[in-house]
């Protein structure tokens, strides 16, 4: 049971606007247990359009496809599909008695446009629409069952769960042997992508029922583990043995098994403990900050950062002495440890983490190019710091990866406390 | 001229990573004069990208194709292309010296994994990488010349800009009667999609010629006026007189026509008095902060943030009287006017920005609902705030708004401050 999926619109295909709409029919599709295996963007030309759906048509056995049902003169999607499937256009009765319908609940009148949306390809069946005025449709176009729904994410998401996807399960896999999909994922941070490759890559062929996926997403990589079939118990067994493996060589780097974010394993281990958390940041700006500040509840745990971006401000607030940086430099060890132990001290909070860094363009030296940074953390148990190098240049890929490096340090001493807990 | 975009990567087909490649790659090819009618995007399996390669080629003239040239075992896209062109993969020796210059310059020893990346399809010709590992390849496949790059966003745009347009232009371009496209971008804060709608909608039809488009990208609106033609000072002066058209109506919440961020802004006003900034941020949690040091050379202007999270250490850091507190609230015009003028007098800035509100989901009352967030500015003209709502519900769309909102009064303050001067 093989799946395609169809997105419209200009600004969809030029990228003005970001496509969620495939990413949550793909995930959807993937839960009831259908592959899919393609998604294809155009713009609003009813000849590429309609020449897409032919082709899908096709290939596929279930085409989701979205946008171009608006009352507009380039909504065009009824049009192209009618020519796809050699068809006229007519009026569909339910679907002209659904657009009055949502008219008559907010009183207003329908104009002409309006009208248009009711204009479906012959034969093909509507799908209602409760939370907008345009209705969807269904039709058979070569082999695939095709379901057009509007481009507008609330009214698309609504009727692909209480419409498209049970029907999928009645009439498509409905006495094909239900396939299940399971599998797990692992955050890490801290090597590069094709050291993580090497370490695991023989793994594929000893558990040559799972697929092994690598995705980078600057700067964490995770590790997927999917495995599709009918026996869930096997599989289940077989991707536990498979993770073992992967926690065995892998383990240090790991900071999530079920795709927490770095701020919230580090928001969870400081609510178990319980710990306060203040910061003291420079070239990270505040985004250290932020986004622990992302995680609901953190007011449990964060007190406190000083985004202490002038030297005067780290002498000043956090009453640094001006001879150490003088002596040291603003971007060391030295100062980095003094800025975390001058948060801890003036916040009262039972961690102390700084960052001070370099994150370019400009500011880099030959002993300490772009990409330097120095983390320090204070803690009852004492000061420490250390120095990172990353080699990525630009200036907002320092400041995440220095951000992601500071927490990714702080987690390391928040589980070796709960360890000693 | 026809081009086709071509996304590979189980992540991207799932939507777990967002394409921002095939934007930026759907731009600068129309603004090559190069017409994109379809995206594509299969995942990592060799079979749905070696028959979506050979489609393409039977289709279109151009084909710019990411993702799949790294060292990992899912990174198929050569052999894929190999498969639809009917050629072996061999090893390519200026692709192989360019992956060994580039260990060398980081003094990092070169893996089996990444020797994998000098193995071509027979008769490509790399694209040389400066920025990563992996080399991208040219060739023609059935009619169309294909243009394989890496999926990391900073290394595809470097070859795309630097390789790709120039050999497209002087390749395919040339001796092709040259369309121009004119275009002119706004970019408003403040004002809800329908009601932008409202005020520009008769343009339309008094510029025939043009084409509006409307893409809200949360929390800012832009007005996009484009013109295709071969008449350029022509389509230039109706641009000009639409613009201006769209500024007599909009020109109170248009924070930009050339594309600036609304933090760029700020950071060119400030620099251009010149005067320094400092913040005290509450519930936006460091990220006004962290988006003013986005910008490069912010040093400049920006001095210091205090995010006073809890109530101590707003009294404590930046010595509000705790009475004003506990009478109107953290989230109050009274408590953001006194952040304001505190972070301003512990910094020694010209302004002193603030913002305290209610990000949720949690803390919200009848009186002060989720959304509500208050704006402070304090400076030698002295103090002032304002309290907004916003109905978004969601915290990180609310941090976002709120530090929108908080440089957006900013931002009327300095254009004010610059007219004075």
């Amino acid at each position: 049971m093989i799946a395609e999926i169809l997105s419209t619109g200009d600004e969809v295909l030029s990228g003005a606007v970001v496509d969620t709409n495939a990413a949550f029919i793909a995930d959807h599709l993937q839960r009831a247990g259908v592959r899919v295996s393609r998604h294809v963007c155009v713009g609003d030309d009813i000849n590429d359009i309609s020449s897409a759906v032919s082709e899908m048509g096709k290939r596929a056995d279930i085409v989701v496809a979205t946008g171009g049902l608006g009352p507009t003169m380039d909504d065009l999607m009824a049009a192209a599909a009618a020519r796809a499937a050699k068809v006229s256009l007519e009026e569909n009765k339910k679907a002209r008695e659904s657009v009055e319908a949502f008219f008559a609940r907010f009183s207003r009148k329908m104009t002409r446009s309006d009208a248009k949306q009711a204009m479906l390809p012959k034969g093909a069946e509507p799908i209602i629409n409760d939370a907008g005025t345009a209705p969807g449709f269904s039709m058979k176009i070569s082999r695939a069952l095709f379901f057009f729904l509007p481009g507008v994410p609330r009214e698309m998401e609504r009727m692909l769960l209480c419409s498209v996807i049970p029907r999928i399960k009645s009439d498509c896999l409905s006495g094909v042997s239900s396939s299940v999909n399971c599998r797990k994922v692992f955050s890490l941070f801290g090597l590069p992508e094709a050291e993580v490759n090497e370490r695991i890559r023989d793994l594929e062929k000893v558990y040559d029922n799972l697929k092994f996926g690598m995705i980078a997403r600057f700067p964490v990589i995770f590790i997927k583990l999917t495995a599709m079939g009918n026996d869930e118990p096997a599989l289940n067994q077989s991707i536990d043995a498979a993770g073992r493996d992967v926690v065995k060589r892998l383990g240090k780097w790991i900071f999530s098994e079920n795709g927490e974010s770095m701020e919230e394993v580090v928001g969870r281990l400081l609510s178990r403990l319980p710990a306060s958390l203040a910061i003291a940041e420079s070239c990270t700006g505040g985004l250290i900050a932020s986004r622990i500040t992302d995680i609901a509840g953190s007011s449990n745990y964060f007190l406190f950062s000083a985004v202490t971006y002038s030297n005067q401000a780290k002498t000043g607030v956090l009453g640094i002495d001006p001879e150490l940086i003088d002596r040291f430099g603003a971007v060391s060890e030295e100062t980095a440890q003094a800025m975390a132990e001058g948060v801890r001290r003036l916040s009262g909070a039972d961690y102390g983490l700084s960052a001070s860094g370099i994150a370019g363009p400009g500011g880099g030296t030959d002993e300490k190019p772009v990409g330097t940074v120095c983390i320090g953390l204070a803690s009852s148990n004492g000061t420490k710091s250390k120095k990172f190098w990353f080699p990525f240049g630009r200036r907002n890929a320092n400041k995440r990866i220095f951000s992601e490096a500071a927490l990714d340090f702080l987690r390391r001493e928040l589980m070796a406390a709960g360890q000693a807990a």
